[in-house]
């Protein structure tokens, strides 16, 4: 519990920090040519791009200081280390960064579409392999109108491996269908945090507590950036956040939901 | 041993493919903006930089690729899976990872040298907390000559940890320090790179035969993607490989020094 609270001190300096930080930086991507201009104003006013590299480097950073602190009883007493729980949150904290990385070189480089499917599955074996070792429950709830013919549960082995590489996929893609319309990429993905952070306090006096701790590690450094992110990209939009944000953002949310088994 | 020959080959795939990427991409680069004109030719033609984010992301690929491999033996037997080695590659490659994103970032951004002192400290922070898990062991050999005065060995406790952070920092900008003349940056990292191979190779035999093992796991993808890249910017330099190149070769030698008990 202390280490929630110590979290939740450390992302309102994050959020501090971000806000400070966007407006510094913004004249570097004028600068360096990452610019838009916003299509549905009059001023033809160049408008950075790709700040969510900005907001995403300060949740790692967050999440990087945190990891001493989340361990910290644990560390005092090294004989029974939970290596399992701390590679979890290392596989997590990769997944993270390599969309962040490829977000941005997409920002700068414009990739091809096919860079964008098969980056993203790569990105999320690490987090496989630790779903593997640690879970590997391959099992689905059946949807209640659907149990007479499939029974309550069923297990989908492999094939829900494959659903999970393409979970990544799909959410990075899913925020990135937004843009256009200032504010409202980044606005879900506040709103999406949000309900995540309400179910897993909801849900920490439950037994599978853990996992929502887990998950709550992620989200409140995320949602603090983010909203930073959210103040400056609200219309009229000062800054883009460009596919760096949905990237990271639908990769957040997926690494989430495998981790904490809720997807 | 079979995974170090699934590796080789994994390694060689790896090369062919950077080499072909490089030049495919170098257009993308000048299109983006990102070019540097070589100041020690007397052609004014634009020349492509910081193609080493594509050598640093082929490396990361074949590196996760090569998890499922390297865990193959212990995947089938969950209940005694290393967590700890998993863990340690997984920090491994994180801060790889991160560096990467820094170095990219820089080269577009060109961030103020203040972001490049406190970045890369943060990276390494997983991999001290491993170190700290999984060996913690902060005593120094002392160099003959002064074995009079402070005996065989000398523990310096804490001081370690800021030891181990700073040579983060080091070892990104030494590598930085060579820019300028063809090929140098990537030369140098070549010859670093084999001999720590050829060290490792020679160790295998010995009692931490495992820690030169992690060592090939890391430096062979290295390597391979390197040469490729050192194909390209070998003189007359057809690419620039720009800070990326050198914070991620930096970082790799670190995180290898570190991980392996050679530093």
């Amino acid at each position: 519990m202390l280490s929630i609270i110590i979290l939740i001190g450390l992302s309102i300096i994050a959020y501090v920090f971000t806000d400070e930080l966007i407006p510094k930086l913004s004249e570097l991507f004028i600068k360096a040519g990452i610019y838009g201009i916003d299509l549905c104003k009059t001023s033809k006013e160049r408008i950075p791009e790709a700040v969510g590299v900005v907001s995403g480097c300060v949740f790692l950073v967050t999440s990087f200081l945190f990891i001493p602190i989340v361990f910290g009883s644990s560390l005092m007493n090294r004989e029974h280390f939970p290596h399992n729980e701390f590679a979890e949150l290392l596989a997590a904290l990769l997944s993270i960064c390599c969309m962040l990385l490829l977000g941005f070189a997409d920002d700068v480089l414009d990739l091809r579409w096919r860079y964008k499917l098969i980056l993203p599955t790569v990105a999320s074996l690490p987090l496989l392999v630790v779903y593997y070792v640690n879970f590997n429950s391959t099992t689905f709830i059946v949807p209640i109108p659907l149990r007479q013919y499939l029974g309550a549960s069923v297990n989908i082995g492999f094939l829900y491996y494959i659903y999970m590489g393409m979970l990544a996929v799909f959410c990075t893609n899913a925020i990135n269908i937004l843009a256009g319309i200032n504010g409202l990429e980044v606005g879900q993905s506040v709103i999406i945090a949000i309900s995540i952070i309400v179910f897993d306090v909801i849900e920490l006096r439950g037994d599978q507590y853990k996992a929502h701790c887990f998950s709550l590690h992620i989200m409140i450094p995320y949602l603090a950036t983010t909203l930073a992110l959210l103040k400056h990209n609200w219309y009229p939009s000062k800054v883009f956040v460009g596919d760096t944000f949905c990237y990271v953002s639908g990769m957040t949310f997926a690494v989430v939901g495998i981790l904490s088994h809720f997807m």
